[in-house]
């Protein structure tokens, strides 16, 4: 409990000495009223599919494909700063972004009471942006074989508790540990079918991404472990109007030295959490991937790039699950993301006008 | 055009006349700042189904299931008003109440404006709400037929155009249509594939709507086309905390004397839009669902019950289409919906405190 507490203790002094106490609103201030200039949903990108007729379900004709739907938020005098899109992970939705497991206010209304215009994006093939059911629909009418049913990936609990770190075994809690695990069931919830697998290369999600950058006219880019890399992706398809970006928890994957060169240009900030090599076992080696992003990172940086690596027990915030987002203290977090906003992005934007 | 015109004219001056300018903001009124004094997302329901240890994406272990994901907005003084519960109809998701396909206000805002506190709920086994990929794992790994797939509808345009009456065939409009017809295209991406097929009986949408009713304490249900009478199917699981049932455009069922009587406790809203004989052939027959509605009232009334056809274009409100949410009129008619709340339901609320 002492190691706990020293490491509470330290993340909020941290926070709080970055970000300055009068920009970080908590307690009362968080239950102020929200104002909003405007907010809204829309989707980008999307486009038509022709269907033969057949049974189960598919009636021949067409069909939209590969939308993705975003739901955004802006602050008054929300253009004093770049949009911030958030991309959520596998097996999850936009949900991941909202009121967490146990109650508190997400990163999506925290960023806008620290003025940013926020937009939530639903991959492609998930939740909201819907999917391709055509090969299912085939399959069932016998017209295609099973085997070419998408591999759906539906993190079950002991998955989630392994992989997202909240303890070293399924039921076994990390002392420390920064996720709510009272509320665990509530994020069993939020874990829903996984399609990507049926998606074309290269991903739309990553396009539309790239799209939604420049009809925002500059935007940031933030993605989480399945999208941790998807700033990265939809810079190296058009990096034209991507302001930043921001890698939470996830394997960084080898470039080649012109990838490197384009990504180099776009202030990048990567963020991994606690106990990265204490779950043995299962589908995720979160060690490997902090190693494989602190390469990429340096490579950046070699390139000329701005970017930094924040490994927080390495800062002293100690706990902290792959599920940050959704910790006891993920508002420190986002402090600390939105000071890392204003000092390498926002900063250099005021410089350029 | 005369005669949209006119249809048009009377629509606002009915609106106009039963709710009062003061109450019903347009123009630069919905442009002012949105101001909240709360929101967030949860889930209602939920269970823990075990899966056997599998191939294709569904390893062995504990998934959770028919939960119902739910988003909400209070307005400050909120608790004045009962809160209205949103549920969208086949194929689509909450998005259907957002922002229209053409870029107005949608409803859920709107209401917020009109100073009711609002829930929107993706349907059990529908975008964020998730569905149980089991079977779907199960048919990829070879140990289940593919006969026992989910009949997924996933309507397509020419299904969409005709079923929601936007014109008598695909890629014919009604003259006096209030569809935006030119953003038609917006609405396709809001068509996602829909697994209700594989729900057991009853949909666990219906009793996670009286819960979240109950957890309210105290709540209007609206649905919409397939959803049209989940309000009724609600009730008839539990009854206690459902205060009003909206129906918008649905077929009603034959229900019994005993089934009547508890929903004649409840003051229901039904409304239908236009041109509901003017579409040949297709899966929908709306001047059969009128019919149908018709029949339910009358029976609710001679119960005892206060139940209320609005059939539009006998108020002389013309040209509205199936997702009237989203036509151009769209703000009316919510007009309309909000008086007959204050009417029927709060009033009757206010005489018993």
């Amino acid at each position: 409990m002492r190691r706990l507490k020293i490491a509470v203790t330290l993340g909020v002094v941290v926070a709080a000495t970055i970000s300055g106490s009068a920009q970080a609103p908590r307690g009362k201030d968080l239950q102020k009223p929200l104002v909003l200039a405007s907010q809204g949903s829309f989707f980008v990108g999307g486009e038509t599919k022709a269907l033969p007729p057949g049974r189960g379900g598919a009636p021949g004709g067409d069909s939209t494909v590969n939308q993705m739907y975003v739901q955004y938020q802006i602050p008054p005098g929300g253009d004093r700063h770049l949009p911030v899109v958030m991309v959520h992970g596998c097996c999850l939705s936009s949900k991941t972004w909202e009121t967490t497991p146990d109650g508190r206010m997400g990163w999506d209304e925290y960023f806008v009471r620290r003025d940013r215009p926020v937009y939530l994006a639903d991959q492609v093939s998930r939740a909201r942006s819907g999917f391709d059911a055509s090969t299912m629909n085939a399959v069932k009418a016998g017209t295609t074989p099973p085997s070419e049913l998408p591999a759906i990936i539906w993190a079950n609990h002991q998955i989630a508790w392994t992989v997202f770190r909240f303890g070293p075994a399924y039921g076994t809690a990390f002392p420390d540990g920064q996720f709510p695990i009272e509320a665990v069931g509530e994020l069993y919830k939020q874990m829903i079918p996984d399609l990507n697998a049926q998606l074309r290369s290269p991903n739309p999600t990553w396009t539309n991404m790239a799209a939604l950058a420049v009809r925002l006219e500059g935007a940031i880019l933030m993605g989480h472990s399945e999208s941790g890399v998807f700033p990265q992706q939809a810079a190296l398809i058009d990096p034209s109007a991507i302001r930043g970006m921001i890698s939470i928890e996830q394997p960084c994957p080898v470039l080649t030295d012109a990838q490197i060169a384009t990504l180099a240009k776009i202030p990048t900030l990567v963020m991994f959490g606690d106990h990265l090599g204490d779950v043995k076992g299962g589908p995720a080696n979160w060690a490997d991937s902090l190693a494989t992003c602190e390469k990429y990172v340096e490579r950046v940086k070699a390139a000329g790039g701005d970017a930094e690596m924040m490994h927080l027990p390495k800062m002293g915030i100690r706990g902290n699950s792959h599920m940050l987002m959704q910790d006891r203290n993920s508002l420190d977090l986002a402090d600390l993301i939105v000071t890392w906003i204003d000092r390498h992005v926002e900063a250099r934007r005021q410089t350029r006008r």
